[in-house]
């Protein structure tokens, strides 16, 4: 039986991971981790038995201490319960915290000598791809990707050789506002950015979604996750989000891994990999679809696309600020601060503007928060 | 450096590998097998010096008799040529012969204790599926597919284990009377069958495409070569022939292989399995393609189809005649004896009046292709 953590089990990849689990005898919940959401915890923990629980905000705690729980061993405040990630070995973790809070998780899961670390975080590698990678490569950890671009590529990779790769196709669906003209795109309301038209997902991501910064962001992933040249990852509009990505090797052969978009199968897949172990999902039925179609990105529309390629190609502490500015740009447009356009406009003059560091340490990294913050302040106050 | 023999050098498969190991230093040619086409297979010896060539036509060996080749040694005459063939092991062994005269080569590559055998002959698998393939385990062979679709599918299976396999999806040009109604099916002309949209390829196998009969034979060969229950293949119309065909796991996450039809990717990886060795071939661009669709097989119209799919779940003799009254009915049609609409009518009455034999001997498979001739001969002489 397997030992089994889920960080960030309170959110949607979360709790999908834990109805996997539900009757899968394979694992055992070793320990669970949330944020503040004590109520869907506890339900957890009475289900789940986990030895460990795990939950951040103290006000949190506080309340779940009220419910005697005598099976299982809280621990709360976020240093507390960073110290404990570091310290405790399971056979496979699942990091799904969203944001960059995800990163420390991440950097101590793999310290912790856990083999094997699912990843939905995507901040991980957006922010400190290198460090991650290194540290996993020195601690002979596997980082399993979970979400659908890169568990598919993955998949499509799987038991082929490195050297036979030659590209990868990021799919996107295009979000939203695909068909809009530029000239349109300064009127995007935030109700019109919220309705993606294919995947149910948390108001941040679906505005990454809108912006395609979402898009962006999965290059760099895949840059780290797969070993391979920024250059080398195109990214291909698909609006039906059925073909989930591809691989092309240097016969021009080109592997695609394809389903229904649901968030199941690639979850599935990094527990039980390399079987894809039996869901009871429809089979995806190609001749109800009828057609699949496929466009290059406007990259001049969704600047955010090359703001994350500029980042990637320089490198350092670039794609960090790129990932920071993008949080908060985006909080400022959900809160009617800013608006649709401005976001990459306020991204593009934050990594213009902050002092680059090559080769930056975690601090050196964790440093530009603030100075973003305060940067993008400014420009409020300014303006 | 691996010895290799082409059966069928002179064919489009057989160039077209010629082609691709013209300037490859891994393979050595130890010989090459024709047909008649002696001019051809001449220059084949002067450009590929192989220690061995062989043609089965007489005449055709008489006349490169009167060339002195010293350094290739010409075997002639079909029984010698079978003989050489049995008694010769090299390392790879290409069989593109073109219709049910690959079969007999099939078993001999087999006996010669060479390793790999890629196969393109699809009759070796119609007709005697169960005894190649009992043959080729016996002898510790393994078949490696050349053509666009199995080698689609042996792709997409490649490192996945067998139990994860749930379903096979052959996809199918559907050819050039996908649109055309069931009535405007009995007026089709030979000129109108040999339109094929995608594929540039021989009469017959041009009128199988046409007749979808291809594809039948493409599921009996795939539950051979892929060990799956025939009913867990299905086809899938995909008119611009890009996705070569899919795989189905038990997650319900599908592969797929894409590419542009060009025969050189599959012969490329069977040379090179498991390497995706360097084509320089274009690119796919899907935003090029735009758009691909997908819809089920008319199996009203498509006839042959269901004929292959009945056939196989009987077993037997059952798909050797088959095979052969396909051979026989478009050889009629393209010679005007008979329309379109009657291929189907002859395959089924030969399969549904011949002597059925269950699990059938080399020499029982064999036989029928007399009783075939003679019985569509007096079904013709009865009209």
């Amino acid at each position: 039986m397997k030992k089994i953590a889920i960080l960030g089990s309170t959110g949607s990849i979360g709790t999908q991971s834990l109805d996997l689990l539900e009757n899968n005898s394979d694992f055992q919940i070793d320990y669970l981790c949330a944020d503040r959401n004590y109520k869907l915890l506890y339900s957890q923990i009475l289900k789940f038995k986990p030895k460990y629980a795990c939950i951040n905000d103290t006000n949190s705690y506080n309340e779940l201490k009220k419910i005697n729980i005598s099976s299982t061993k809280i621990i709360s405040g976020t240093v507390d319960v960073l110290d404990f990630i570091k310290s405790r070995k399971v056979d496979l973790a699942i990091n799904s915290i969203v944001g960059i809070s995800g990163l420390k998780p991440t950097l101590n899961i793999i310290e912790s000598g856990t083999a094997l670390l699912a990843l939905a975080n995507k901040e991980s590698l957006v922010m400190a791809g290198e460090i991650v990678m290194q540290k996993a490569k020195n601690m002979n950890v596997s980082i399993l990707p979970i979400d659908s671009e890169h568990s598919a590529i993955w998949q499509c990779l799987h038991g082929e050789k490195q050297s036979d790769l030659k590209k990868i196709i990021l799919t996107a669906s295009g979000g939203p506002f695909r068909k809009l003209s530029k000239e349109q795109f300064k009127n995007i309301t935030i109700k019109e950015a919220l309705n993606h038209p294919n995947w149910d997902m948390g108001n941040k991501i679906t505005i990454d979604s809108a912006t395609m910064m979402n898009k962006g962001f999965e290059v760099i992933e895949t840059k780290w996750l797969f070993n391979i040249d920024g250059e080398d990852v195109d990214i291909l509009v698909h609006p039906q989000s059925i073909v989930h990505s591809m691989v092309e090797f240097q016969d021009t052969s080109i592997k695609a891994q394809l389903g229904y978009p649901d968030m199941k199968i690639p979850i599935n897949y990094a527990l039980n990999y390399p079987s894809h172990s039996k869901l009871d999902l429809p089979s995806l039925d190609l001749s109800k679809i009828s057609e699949l179609t496929f466009e290059n990105p406007d990259l001049d529309k969704f600047r955010c696309i090359k703001l994350a390629y500029d980042s990637m190609e320089s490198g350092g502490t670039s794609t960090s600020v790129l990932n920071i500015a993008n949080d908060i740009s985006v909080d400022l447009f959900l809160n009617k601060k800013i608006s649709f356009i401005d976001i990459p406009e306020i991204i593009e003059l934050c990594i213009e503007k902050h002092d680059y560091i090559n080769n930056p340490s975690l601090e050196d990294i964790l440093g530009q928060i603030d100075w973003v913050k305060n940067y993008i302040n400014e420009l409020d106050t300014n303006n």
